[in-house]
């Protein structure tokens, strides 16, 4: 690692810092070096405060630096529109730092090049791509909401090695062991919303809360469509049930009469909730993450519709044969047409293993055509 | 690695010379060392020809050598008893050695310990243990043939992401790479046997010889209960027939009319043929190893029935959905009866992820408890 891409490394830690509570907006951090020594550091706290690169400022200032001549580290562009703050690039400009080292540009549409072009006008040296493939990465979530607009979309599996999620009778608890419920529940921490099938919630009765580490519970989602689920499930009782919301279809008056539940109402097509639709309106609603976390109706339709993003698929080392598979409502004629995924990486997890996969959509050009034209 | 270790690890790799031409004979490197020098190296090459210990002995002697005051390293306690060669522990001490560095006992019968007192009795030294784990995973076709009678039996399993193993259709070939292909190929060269199903052998029609990597193809074995196998598989047709033989039930009087075949009969329990009777017919034949490479209900088989002692599991990154899943015929009601196996480690090859697993047995204490009653 290069001195900026390590100075990049740092920045991207600090980002994290805000995870859970920034979205839709991105992750940043951003450090202040002048005279070889960090005299700031900032990182964007929470949704409607202040840029990362406000709060680095301030802090050089209260340790009583001049920023004058100084370099900015950012991971992303810093921003050019007056929004919920000032741009922070005419906030570097009125500093007059000296350069400015970016990690990314700015997907979104009223910044996308126009920060760094404001410095570069102003006569700061503007440097981009530093550790590049780690800042988008970081921020996936916040790329496709801007870029795409809807949500980004991930499957968390626990399945045997043999595929099965649950036995016949729909049995399903604990496949997998505590180190995996531990980084299951650190992820969603991280994410807007889980949602969740109609089974699953009737079957496994889940509270789907962040209990094994320290985080925020997300809003918890499930889909009934005919408005049958039971009352006494603990995501409509628990402490946590203002965060749940109801995914329900248009055609049915039972939806209106369940007055003590938020009702998100989406399209159907073949007695099917459009899962377009159900993402259109988490959209709509500011969410940029989603944590499918089952059953097997549910991934089978996001792989139909290609409309997930990447999967984390936990193998318990057991064989459960006979059972309900990840996929079971998914179907193919020919090998060739088998929905195709990219490897990234494994790791274990005790006795379990993660394997993690990033979707390769079939008709569009996504993420990966975004990274090639960023330079 | 401690000096003894590292010379230890050099026999280990020498006695990898003799795999796929050994069996049931153990695998064994051997070297010999003076003054800080080796003098001579050894190794079994051939099953039926000299010992690893006895070609050291030659290679030093050869050399110039004489090996008075000399310390000899070897994976696996010298023989005692007068086989197919002289007992190694006695040509040891004709020759004078100073000390002898053991990787393991050896479990077969006639030896057990034997070779080592030998050799302490006639006043060498011996130590023993010497990177003992790995000496053991080198022979564990052995010491399986030789403490239980039984050949060492591996599934060998390639599935998508969902457990599938083919189509409903049974389509299935070329689920994983050309990488992981080549693997299987180096696997197949190693083990003494490759085991197949009928509908395997149908629907595939695979050839499961040695292609891709240096090596000797194994024999090849077909299950075909009431003898139905088309006569024009490959398995019965290529340059390789004369290595295929066919597991046949013992109630059909179809078995005695194909003469073209080797066949083996063995017993039938509620029309499916009894698995630990294959084994023992294929140990009564020297087969230590046996490769299992499908279908789905031989595999099930196997799960039922606790006889296989290891996995290895291909994961290629699809998405099949309705499919044949790779234990469709094994059953549990309570999750706490899923078959447990114990995760080893996993590699990626090129886009496919191989895991590899070890059968936790059920009802017996097997290889575990023999580990711990080796000091």
């Amino acid at each position: 690692m290069t001195k900026d891409e390590n100075i990049m490394h740092k920045c991207i830690q600090l980002s994290l810092k805000g995870k859970g509570n920034v979205s839709p907006n991105p992750l940043v951090g951003c450090i202040i070096v002048k005279d070889g020594k960090i005299i700031g550091k900032g990182f964007h706290k929470k949704f409607g405060e202040e840029h990362a690169e406000a709060n680095a400022v301030a802090d050089a200032k209260n340790n009583g630096f001049d920023l004058t001549g100084s370099d900015v580290y950012v991971n992303l562009e810093p921003c050019s529109h007056t929004g919920k703050t000032l741009p922070c690039s005419d906030l570097l400009i009125r500093e007059k730092v000296r350069k400015v080292y970016v990690g990314m540009k700015d997907p979104f549409e009223k910044v996308n090049g126009r920060g760094i072009k404001k410095l570069r006008n102003a006569g700061i040296d503007v440097e981009t791509g530093i550790l590049e493939t780690e800042c988008r990465d970081l921020n996936k979530f916040f790329i496709k909401f801007v870029k795409e607009h809807l949500p980004y979309v991930t499957l968390k599996i626990a399945q045997s090695i043999d595929g099965k999620i649950a036995l016949n009778n729909y049995k399903s608890q604990w496949i997998t062991g505590k180190e995996s419920r531990i980084f299951v529940h650190q992820l969603r921490s991280e994410y807007d919303v889980v949602l969740i099938g109609k089974n699953t919630a009737k079957y496994d009765n889940p509270s789907l809360t962040v209990r094994e580490v320290h985080g925020r519970t997300p809003y918890r989602i499930v889909i009934d469509r005919d408005s049958t689920l039971p009352e006494n499930l603990k995501l409509f009782t628990d402490s946590d049930k203002e965060k749940t919301f109801v995914i329900t279809g248009t055609s049915k008056k039972a939806v209106t009469e369940i007055y003590s539940r938020n009702i998100i109402k989406v399209k159907e097509k073949d007695q099917k909730l459009v899962i377009r639709d159900i993402l259109k309106k988490l959209y709509a609603m500011n969410v940029s993450s989603v944590l499918v976390e089952g059953g097997a109706n549910l991934y089978s339709q996001f792989v139909k519709s290609d409309l997930f993003d990447d999967m984390y698929v936990f193998i318990a080392p057991k064989i459960i044969g006979k059972g309900i598979s990840c996929f079971s409502d998914y179907e193919i004629t020919k090998l060739n047409n088998a929905k195709n995924l990219k490897y990234i990486y494994s790791k274990s997890f005790n006795k379990d293993l993660l394997i993690y996969y990033k979707n390769v959509h079939r008709n569009r050009t996504g993420s990966g055509k975004d990274h090639k034209q960023e330079s």
